[in-house]
């Protein structure tokens, strides 16, 4: 499973702060049109869905293209409230991986 | 119509290189639950999706929530190839927006 990582920016905000949350993947999303050194075409293995849940509720949702780079950075912007944070995605090959991380938000 | 900025990080990278995307939408990101000083609720106006392409192809597809921040960003890393970067957004009033920049790349 690919590892994720997620990172808040300031690490612990205060409360209707905004953050930037900035979620990477280790995957190496293969785009499917790239050959090896026998000539063979490497088969396609990316990302296909990234969800990003804050508190329960959705927040952001990613199709990524083939055109993204291997081990791809989203980051977007939330308001500070505390609660967790869950990464989710699958790729073409049908694994999926899930990560949490507590946003902490100073009083 | 709302303001649309995208920044290509290195500005002019080398062919292949990895360049990171980043993009802002000068928009309210109204989550319907907000009351104005009146108590009257202040009507839902958020970006229901915003898509990215490069030469043409998808590479990213982004459905923010109703937790994204006002004037949301977002960013992601795509390898360098010149073309040109277009982003398209919907909200939920049904206006949509669009702005292209040329991503040029270094021989």
């Amino acid at each position: 499973m690919a590892l994720i990582l997620i990172r808040f920016s300031p690490s612990k905000p205060k409360k209707g702060e905004l953050v930037k949350v900035s979620v990477v993947v280790r995957h190496p999303m293969e785009p499917g049109t790239r050959k090896d050194e026998n000539g063979q075409i490497i088969p396609a293995n990316y990302i296909t869905e990234l969800e990003v849940a804050h508190g329960g509720e959705r927040v952001a949702h990613v199709n990524p293209g083939r055109g993204v780079s291997a081990n791809p950075l989203f980051a977007f912007m939330i308001k500070a409230e505390p609660g967790e944070v869950t990464v989710r995605y699958t790729d073409t090959a049908g694994e999926t991986g899930e990560k949490s991380k507590t946003l902490k938000v100073a009083e």
